[in-house]
């Protein structure tokens, strides 16, 4: 082991064991990850070259061959659980996605939810067997958020009693749907239903697009990968066109609505019921954000102190990197953010499984809000740790923007959360519906619960207190304080975003360009609301945990998560009277302060992330700091070395020398 | 073309043409830019399948054969000015690079000036055949910003008369440089010397490292490619590790500092001769900002006219998302920058050869300024610009992260400026030493000249002053108090860090904690700085804009620039009694107005930047707006798509299948 990264680990105040216990819940759960960790690390046909040697057609081959291999395996061990599948399925990706991942996170869900006893009969076997495995086709070339706008047309025809499909326009073709292009011979296709000359909104068919057979497109069905992207080199996102494609009526999704025989439609009983997978998935989103943002520290800190750059005391040896205050200023931070992500990420798990419990009881009162809290945690939490991944990135210097860092792929992977399952401006933007309607709630009279009971009283009426019973400055060393302070920024800047709603109402006839004109301002009103949660969440995490040394190393991250949020947006806390001009520099003080108290502890607390070599696939975070050594021979890999004179001399050098 | 972008262009209130003409210094210039662009584009040689649909290998094959033909071509063109060179390259590497790109940047210059009269009558003809090709390695494995640490060793032996080269460790390695890997036969490299048992720090060498017939590695030599990276796929850097490799003694560079054949080491006579090279590179990264963030503004903001989405009231067709004040905010703002540092990086160009010129007639007195400005604005223009290219990729929802975008490629290209010749943060430092180095001298009564005389009037003073004789809060509407404002902010962090930095020493015995621990303050007053700079020369610029049309539109951009900054930064206005509270609301209505404002324009404005579709190489940023139809063109010719049914089906899903 590199000696420096040992010296960080004998540095430590804190047992690093014990934090990870508390984040995977307890030992046992710990142990038991490992122990299905260790099942692949140890397995030799999970063995393959580096990914970032092959070509984008070599990685796709990879990523079938291991979905392949961890379907059959899994059966093989027996494992059924989803978190213990959650653990195998990250290990075995690394840093990637699965070529199958939507046969199993969305094909199979969807009939199991959507379909009638009948279908689930008849195609839930053959997905069992492979024989049928399928994607999700939703999104069009030119439609995405607005799903009413979706072009595709599901039309009956009662002579055959067949729906035929259409793609009617270039805009229409179905794009992006995971494993589309190469690998699925079905497809659950969302369509226009038309039936009797009447149209009856989206609805989702099962459709055949390859011969399960020969795996050849079937007639009247044009499929193929989309092209390369920034990332996902290994999944077959595809396009589908449709060209009178006959698929019979009971390929059409009917548990809730139907088609007739004859043509007839019925409606399903409630809207809601495919409320819920969105939902989850959005909630998940925001454990993503923590674990990517987690493995980002994790490999930049610990380079960050087996790298000695420059001086700070003439003719002293070159110290490590992390002892610079501007890389503590750019690591901690992110640092506290992943762990108060990783805590969040838990809280909505729970929240998600405690109110799908409520629903299967029939009881909806909670999932406006969840809803809501899961649409802004997720563009909140995938944009703050999408910046914060390349600035782990870019605080590794050169070497970072090396693929052999890993850092390029976390980010390529990860980016794509702020976009897909809900594009973040727009859940931003529902959330603060949310946050406006739980206003005007409030202000005609109702009493609000929940995570917006802080808008039961608005910002104005604690304004409007004499100054004496309104709550003082923040108190910068007390953590209940800082929360307190998010609080109250988050009521006024709803309150300012609901004002200028109304304002604009006022000046406008229609009901829709108030609500674009006020949109800076809504935008900002979810950021600091969802600031809010994420600070109290953390803080109330704090408070449980009883290990007084791990305890008070995370009260150094709770505490410069909240304080360094408020230094970013000290315009807001100013405004609003919650923060004195003089405390700004305190606030300044006390991060130095903060940082320097977390600095000891800065591997450690990486290391409680407890992610494998094998996981990381990163030379640079490698758990014994040696990192040298590994690049040169990562390197010596790289495809162009294979020849020591690259074909292209002799193609382009020779001749040009030559006639020069 | 599509229907909506004409419209677009339709209603521009100016003529794009004067705008680019501005852009490009007269009318004769754009079209001798556009002349130059077009024998790229009608060349058959130049014509190549998409580099995002082939391996590392053959991208660096065909970067390498556009190379050699550009070399070539330029002379039988009879091309030689540079910035026509300049021109030519461009459009010929796209958003890309060359594979022989350091030959000509850093190889042949250095030779030039830093070779004696005979090593120049040597070497220079060698390198104009090409029979001598190179790179310079200077960075190692574990060295880069602090050049002194670096460990290569050039140990002279009088016996020979020839330099032993050697890397003692394995951070040692020479690291990174560009076309080192597979294609150079040379290199310049960076050693600490060594005669007659003593160092004398670093210096070049000329070292022979692959042999001039076979281009294998010479005796001694490994060398070969470092590997895959974030971008830069068409670039073969190298590492290069040296054995005891002998070079006779005349491969030292010997202009300045010599090493006479019994082993006596002359000095040079200055050291600032070899400050020149890095301070132009710095000042031209901050134009490759500028086309780097402009690039991509053109490409969110045509597709943003054509891209349909959601509605603004009920039963009205999709509007353009361009039509979303969200969609402006993130958008418009970059277009600004990308304005301000397209002219702040001509202020550069033009500063850097005035001052050149005054040090070729032996006066140095400005090179401390222009090193500090080159230094800061590096790093902040980069900064942005890096961040500014993922919010339009983003803005561009799921299309943007297609490869077919060119976002992907914009960004991984350039983002590696962020930490290239001179380390962004480590830039800031610098221009942080200036600026307090400066404060400190008007606080001694000097007399500050320059871009620091905002300095002579400490911001204390400014504040001590009787209140009506102060400057009054920001005049939101008028730009020269706009500027104003900038100035006192920089004024005020500059003191901030300064005073942070005294009092540090005062608690401290060392000199070199008190910097470090200060870094948070030091850093933000460059930021603030480089700010005030870029609005200054901004406004600037815009007073030497005669036609009123292009100047109204410009003049919005301007504003929107200074206002959306003090936005972001609100907390220093505020704290600085720069700007009272009612006026923040104020800012954010003044910014609505501008977005209204700019709307109109939006296209045209990036129209001015007369990117060629050839040079964008974007389906999204088309000229015609015609991007689903190419889209799905792009996507067929997607590799995975070369059969209809990938190998790896019969390798993986077969044998499952029949497993199951």
């Amino acid at each position: 082991m590199n000696p420096d990264i040992r010296q960080e680990r004998e540095n430590a105040t804190f047992n690093s064991e014990v934090l990870t216990n508390i984040l995977d819940g307890d030992a046992e759960k710990t142990r038991r990850r490992r122990e299905i960790e260790a099942l692949v690390i140890n397995d030799p046909d999970f063995q393959h070259e580096d990914l970032n040697f092959l070509s984008r057609s070599e990685r796709y081959d990879a990523a079938l061959k291991k979905s392949a291999l961890m379907f059959t395996k899994l059966r093989d061990y027996g494992i059924s659980d989803p978190e213990e599948i959650y653990y195998y399925k990250c290990i075995v990706k690394k840093n990637n996605h699965e070529a199958l991942g939507l046969h199993f996170a969305m094909f199979v869900p969807t009939l199991n939810s959507q379909c009638s006893p009948e279908q689930c009969d008849k195609w839930l076997p053959l997905t069992d067997t492979l024989e049928v495995f399928g994607t999700y086709a939703q999104t069009e070339l030119g439609h995405g958020t607005h799903l009413r706008r979706l072009e595709t047309t599901a039309t009956y025809d009662p002579s055959t009693q067949e729906f035929v499909l259409n793609s009617p326009t270039v805009t229409s073709i179905k794009w992006w749907a995971g494993g589309l292009g190469k690998t699925s011979n079905h497809a659950i296709v969302l369509a226009q239903l038309y039936t009797r000359g009447q149209c009856h909104g989206l609805h989702g068919f099962i459709v055949p697009i390859r011969c399960m057979k020969t795996h050849q497109p079937l007639p009247g069905v044009v499929v193929g990968d989309i092209g390369p992207k920034f990332g996902f080199d290994e999944v077959d996102n595809g396009f589908l066109k449709l060209e009178n494609v006959r698929i019979p009526r009971e390929n059409m999704l009917m548990k809730y609505s139907k088609v007739e025989p004859d043509g007839t439609y019925l409606k399903p009983p409630s809207d809601k019921l495919t409320y819920g997978t969105m939902v989850f998935i959005r909630s998940m989103i925001v454990g993503e954000s923590a674990r990517a943002l987690s493995k980002a520290c994790t490999i930049a800190i610990r380079y960050s102190v087996v790298r000695h750059q420059s001086e700070l005391r003439p003719g002293e040896p070159e110290p490590q990197i992390l002892d610079y205050q501007a890389q503590q200023y750019k690591l901690f931070p992110l640092l506290a953010t992943a762990y108060a992500f990783t805590f969040v990420g838990q809280y909505m798990n729970e929240m998600y499984h405690r109110i799908t419990g409520d629903i299967n009881q029939g009881d909806f009162s909670e999932l406006p809000e969840l809803h809501a809290l899961a649409a802004g945690l997720k563009a909140f939490s995938t944009w703050t740790a999408n910046a914060g991944i390349e600035v782990c990135r870019m605080a590794c210097g050169g070497h970072g923007y090396s693929r052999c860092s890993s850092l390029p792929d976390i980010y390529v992977t990860f980016t794509a959360t702020c976009t897909y399952e809900g594009e973040n401006t727009v859940m931003m933007l529902q959330t603060a519906r949310y946050l406006v309607k739980s206003y005007r709630q409030a202000r005609e009279g109702h009493r609000l619960a929940g995570i917006v009971s802080y808008l039961n009283e608005p910002w104005q009426r604690v304004q409007a207190r004499p100054a004496s019973s309104r709550p003082a400055v923040v108190d910068l060393n007390d953590l209940a304080s800082l929360v307190e302070a998010y609080k109250l920024r988050a009521a006024r800047l709803v309150e300012v975003a609901a004002k200028s709603l109304q304002g604009e109402l006022q000046r406008s006839s229609s009901r829709e360009d108030p609500w674009n004109s006020s949109s800076i301002e809504l935008i900002r009103a979810s950021e600091a609301h969802c600031h809010y949660v994420v600070v109290k969440l953390f803080a109330a995490k704090l408070s449980e945990i009883s290990d007084t040394a791990v305890h008070s190393a995370l009260n150094s991250l709770v505490l410069l998560y909240a304080l360094h949020g408020i230094a970013n947006n000290s315009g807001d806390f100013l405004q609003a009277d919650l923060l004195s001009v003089p405390q700004l520099s305190q606030v300044t003080q006390r991060i130095k302060a903060l940082l320097a108290e977390i600095r000891p502890n800065a591997v450690t607390l990486v290391d409680a992330f407890d992610y494998r070599d094998e996981m990381l696939n990163s030379v640079l975070g490698r758990y014994d700091g040696n990192v040298y050594e590994n690049m040169f021979e990562w390197s010596k890999r790289s495809p162009l070395n294979r020849t020591e004179v690259h074909e292209s001399y002799n193609k382009y050098m020779k001749p040009l020398q030559s006639k020069l």
